[in-house]
Parts: structure tokens; sequence; C-alpha cells
């Protein structure tokens, strides 16, 4: 906890905290957080673009390796936790490991990824793509909101973005990517436990809806002339909410919504909305975006309006490595009377790891699943047994080795 | 129609029709429209605030005036009918008369509002409101957008600011104002007639409604853990709209709509929306309204979020005159096989006049129900019927006079 609060004071902003890839507090932080992965017992690197690696070694000449770890880029205006909190468990475990003489049957390697956020080129996932071998150079001639080029920021901050391929593990050694992390969400807190096991991280949709109607003065226009375009949107939202809350694991959100002209004597001619689909099950996901084209197009029908769908972006499901899950299953299963099984609807680097290597997640509950704001909280005592489920599932993980 | 042609050229803006009150296009406006009023036998004047006048005398010494006429000013990019329509008409009426060598038995002034939008000091009604006494001298320290003070704009116009009380009518010389406007509205178009008579111009309250829930990561939170306040604002949209399509008259329109943070993978924390509610009858006005305001509180309580309201302004209803409406029926019979009586929506220099004397409107069918955009149309028929009934009311006005 408070290592947390010491990562939480290196911010670019004096007012808040924001501490983005290759920036100046980013240099802090991973020296501070290299101090401590030194006094456990690790040699510590950092890779072509700027990733913390930890190396703590295997019991003799064992040349398999377990990544742990997380991020430690944040948000602007951020928590403490998103990230860092990952981070500083793996440490913790690892110190555990070197203060009791330890050496398992493979090397531990806990990583600092540079950017998870992906504030500063507004493409997520830099460090934990780069050692996937999936950040092409192309993404280098990406400029910040200041001109800089990602190959400019990186060079400046140490790395070297000429031998970016050189960052890629060989995932032929590797055992596996654990990542602990905030929920993020209420779940957790909601049922009063702890600790969650993450199935999935889930798909996702992202849409943007217009519906065109007729504009026209507030006052002279009978209820029954009118093709109001954000009534139609209404009718839309209301029906996207109750389609989603009746499909398990389905969450629908509408977040943004515009009408046109937007004037308060005048009936709306238009509204435009956004609509962010979520569901570990890629098929659920696709199936609840289609039935929302379809009431759109229905309500607009009804309403003499017109309804026109755009699909911004989708991502397809990653599912959680069910041999990993299951020993964090059992380490939790000592710590916690229930387990809670749930999909991530947010992104994490995980994902990305789990194109190379098996991968699980283990969320910590965090107050009033606040995350991205600078109230993100998390109870010392959660923290206390999220790292004694790390150091047990360590430990099945040894006795399990020669299973995997 | 030719002369509307005219007026629609005169602009403040070279590539829309644009004429704000005391601006040079209004200059030109007024000087165009005084040589008609010159040429049809009017005395012209312009009084203290620019509002242009021209009497055409009674027969012998009668003293009653009967007013006729509506505004001179438009919206921004507006259309060529609202406003100068009733001006010309009256106009053509007076030019009828004298044509006919008739003198009545009261004197006719045909008015040419300066300001009835209220574009340039977001204050509507100057002209009409200065000549029924209703404009206190406070308001010529309002300033426009460059800081013009409204006193320093009626001096530049030509008027005389110092003596706004002048402009005020006798009202015991006054037999009443009929103001022809166009309808802006579907209503006559639907019915395939060209003219309604006006029996009320509506009261009007205007609310705004903030939805307080709770925002939220739009990928982690399930559906049934959620405060959204956009749905809760959806759900309230869609019941406004289903009262107010089950009350005769009524019309209620949400027009505004914010979303907080109005970003697409956040649950809106908050909704703020304006509803606009307009009836003839200030009794159904004000109940809609106090049921508005119930059922956003059942809706936020149902669903664990906030309502607050706001009741930002509210105008009463401004009833037509029995007895003028009913001559402009008895002439708009002879013209069209069905009277159509219809509220205005929209507010007109009809209801500040009906202050000091009866006031009575006639309404023209516009194509689509369009006005406040160039697209506003009226045809060439309907305006002749308008010419046509408001000569016969004149007339029949004239058989009646003896018992007003």
């Amino acid at each position: 906890m408070e290592r947390l609060e010491a990562l939480g004071r290196i911010s670019d902003d004096a007012r808040c905290l924001t501490r983005t890839f290759c920036s100046p507090a980013m240099r802090r932080a991973n020296r501070l957080a290299a101090s401590w992965m030194r006094a456990a017992g690790m040699a510590v690197r950092e890779d072509a673009i700027g990733n913390l690696i930890g190396h703590y070694p295997a019991a003799a000449s064992r040349r398999k390796v377990l990544l742990l770890g997380s991020h430690l880029d944040t948000v602007r205006n951020a928590g403490k936790f998103d990230g860092p909190l990952g981070v500083t468990l793996a440490i913790a475990c690892v110190e555990h490991l070197r203060r009791n003489r330890l050496r398992l049957p493979f090397a531990i390697e806990v990583c600092g990824f540079a950017d998870e956020e992906g504030v500063r080129y507004q493409s997520s996932y830099l460090g934990s793509r780069a050692v996937a071998g999936l950040l092409p150079d192309s993404d280098l001639r990406r400029k910040d909101a200041r001109g800089v080029s990602m190959a400019d920021a990186i060079r400046a901050f140490g790395g070297q973005p000429a031998r970016l391929k050189q960052a890629r593990f060989n995932a032929s050694r590797l055992l596996g990517y654990v990542e602990a992390h905030i929920e993020q969400g209420p779940v957790l807190e909601e049922k009063q436990l702890a600790l969650g096991i993450v199935t999935a991280i889930a798909g996702q949709s992202r849409y943007q809806f217009t519906f065109t109607g007729r504009a026209g003065h507030a006052g002279t226009t009978p209820m029954r002339l009118r093709r109001d375009a954000l009534c139609a949107a209404a009718q839309f939202i209301l029906a996207v909410e109750d389609y989603a809350a009746r499909k398990a694991g389905l969450v629908a959100t509408v977040g943004q919504i515009q009408a046109s002209p937007n004037a308060s004597n005048v009936i709306p001619g238009a509204a435009t909305l956004t609509l962010d689909v979520r569901h570990q099950a890629d098929a659920v996901r696709r199936a609840a975006g289609a039935q929302f084209q379809k009431l759109a197009r229905q309500i607009a029908d009804a309403r003499r309006v017109k309804a026109a769908t755009e699909l911004v972006q989708q991502t397809p499901s990653v599912a959680c490595s069910k041999s990993l899950s299951g020993l964090l299953e059992r380490a939790t299963k000592r710590h916690q009377p229930h387990i809670v099984r749930l999909p991530s609807g947010a992104g994490h680097d995980a994902a990305v790891l789990a194109r190379i290597t098996p991968a699980a997640m283990l969320f910590i509950r965090c107050k009033g699943g606040v995350s991205h704001h600078p109230d993100e909280s998390v109870s010392p005592q959660d923290v206390r047994l999220a790292f004694a489920v790390l150091n047990d599932f360590l430990k099945l993980l040894t006795d399990e080795y020669g299973r995997i």
C-alpha cells in the first residue's frame, strides 16, 4: 500500500495523477519500481519500448518463465490502483520468495508495462503488444498531441525504437501470464467478496445510431403530426436497456447522445447516439448487435423517422486460460468462502498476452466500482488477501508444474 | 407577393435573410414599406422605438382606430413571410379602400413592428410592447452582442429612446388589433384549408429537468447495478410524449438534452433536458406541468436516481377577442368551406396588443408547417384568399361598428 501511494505521487501533472507513455513521470516510476525489483532479488531490464521487466531466476537451469504484472501508466486524473496494484503485488510475491530463499522450477518475470491506457498515442496496449510481437513499426510514426512521434518519444525515454522486435518474448519459453487488477466494476463489492477469477475479457462492439425525423416548431406542431427524432432515440435507449437486462452477462450502454438542432423550442429533427455492447461470448454479443439494429429500424418505421447504423469497431472476446484460472481458483478457495467467476468488461494487458501464452486474471474488489478517477480505492485487507492467493497460486503451480 | 420578395431581399447578411431591430436592413425595409403606405394614401410616421405606422383616416371626424399589421423584423436565416405577410396584407387592404375611394367609420393604422423576434436584444416584442406601454425604460440599457445599448441602437436608427412613453397608443381610441400571420405549423395544411381563426395564443411553461444517477464503466457494470441517468431521461421523454398525445391541444417538447460525461464507454451519471409545454388553457398547461414533475420523480425513484426540476419561465395564455374573431369567421365562411379554429402555439404581437385592446388573428397555411427557415413558403392563392377575408372583415366591422 505504501508503494502504491509512492507511485501515486509520481505524476506529469502537479494537480492530479497522470502518467503517460514515455513521460518524465514514467521515467521516475520505472526507476522507483526497478529499485523495489532489485531489492527483491530481480535482475532488472527495460526493453526497447520502455517496459520494465524484473527477472527472478528459476531453480537450477530451468528455462521456463512465468510472467506476472500489469501496467505502470495511467489515464489522466487517475486513481492509484489501476495497473500499479498488479505490478506491486507481483514484486511483493517475488520478495516473499527471496525472503524465504525459495527458487521455483520456473523463472518469474515481473512486467511493468509502459502503456496500457493509450492516453498519449490514442492506441492502447503499446507495452504488451511490443512483448507479444503485435506492435507494427508503422505505429512508431504516430504523433502525440504536441506532434512528437512515438519513435522520438521512445528514444527520449531511453528506449530503442529501431529494436522494437527485440522486445518480443520467446513464446516457447513462457508458462503463462497472470495479472492482478482492480475489478473496475461493482460485482465483487455487491457480493461482499474480495477476489474474483476472470473467465474472459469480453468482446466489444461499438455502434453509432442516427435517427432522422423532422424538426418543427415546439409550439405549433400537434403531437400526432410530429416526427420527433429524440423520442425515437429515447424509445431505442429503453429497448436496448430492456434487452440487455434480460441476457445474462450482456452489457449495453448508450453513453453519448446529441439532439439536433438541440434548441428548447424546436422538435429535434435528428438524434445521434453511441452504443457500446460487450459480452464474453462473441455469439451473444453479435446477436445482440443484430437485434439492436433491428429494434432501431422497427422503432424508426413505427414513428416515420429514419434510422442509420454504423458499426464503429468490434473486438472479439479473449478467453482466460482454464488451467491457470483453475489454479487461481484453488488458491482463492483457501482464503475466501465463495468463488466468483466473472468476465472483464474492460480491456487488459492479459487480452494481448493471451495471444502468445496462457493468461489468467485475478480481480480485486474496488470501492463503488469506481476506476479512472481519483476516488479509486482498494482496501489493505483485500490487497493482503490477493497477495496470499498469488503466493498460494505460485505454490500450486510449482506442484502442478509437471503437468502443465 | 412581389412586395414580400422585395422585403425578403433586404437583409443585414448577404448570404441569407436576417433583419434585426434597428439594423441598416430594418432602415431600408421601413423606407420601402413606408413608400407603399404613402402610395395607399396613408400618412406615415415612425414612433420613438422605430415602429412604422401608416394612418388611413376615418370618414368625417370619427376618432376610433383599428390596428392592422404584424412585424417587419426577422430571425436569423429567416423565411420571407413570418411578419411581413401581415404588414403587406394590411397595406393591400388600405390600398383597396383608397382605390375604391372608401373611408370607414374608423381610422386604420397599419403597424410594421420593429421587433417581435427579439434576436438582437434577446427580449422579444420590443415594438408591440412599446405601443402597449409595456416596455420599461430599464430595457434601454440592455446591450447587444457587440455591446451596443438599446438606447444607442434606437438613436442610431433615428428613434428617440428618451420619448419611449410617447410611443404608447391611447387605448381608449383603439377598436382592436387584427394580425394576419403564417401558421408556422402543419394543421391547416393537413386539413387542406388556407385559413384558420386563432382562438388564443397558448400559454407556455419552460422547464429544465436533471436526472442524476451514477457514472460507471460501460464494460464492467452489470445492467442491474446501474443507475443510468440517460435511461431515466429516455423514460421521461416517452412519458411526456404519451401524456401530451392524450390531451387535446397540448404540446410538450424535449428539445435539448445533454448527457454527462457523454463518453461512449461511460454510463451517463447525469442527463439534463429542457421541456416546453404549451396549451391555450392555462389550467391544462399547469396540470400537465405538475404531472410531468410527478412523472420525473416516479421514474427517478424507481431507478434509484434523483430528479431535479426547475420552472425556467411561464407565460399565461392570451385569449383572442370573441367579437373580432367572430367577424373574421363570418368573413372566412364566404371564402372557405370549413372554419378551422386553432390556438397559436407561437407567440405573436397580438398577445401583447391584447393587453390594451381586443385582438384577433388570421392564420395562413404555410408549406410543411415550416417557419424560421428559408424554406418558409405560402401560396399566392392562399394570400389572395386572406386578402379577400380581411377586406370582408373590414366591411363586416363597418356594418357592426355601432354594436362594438
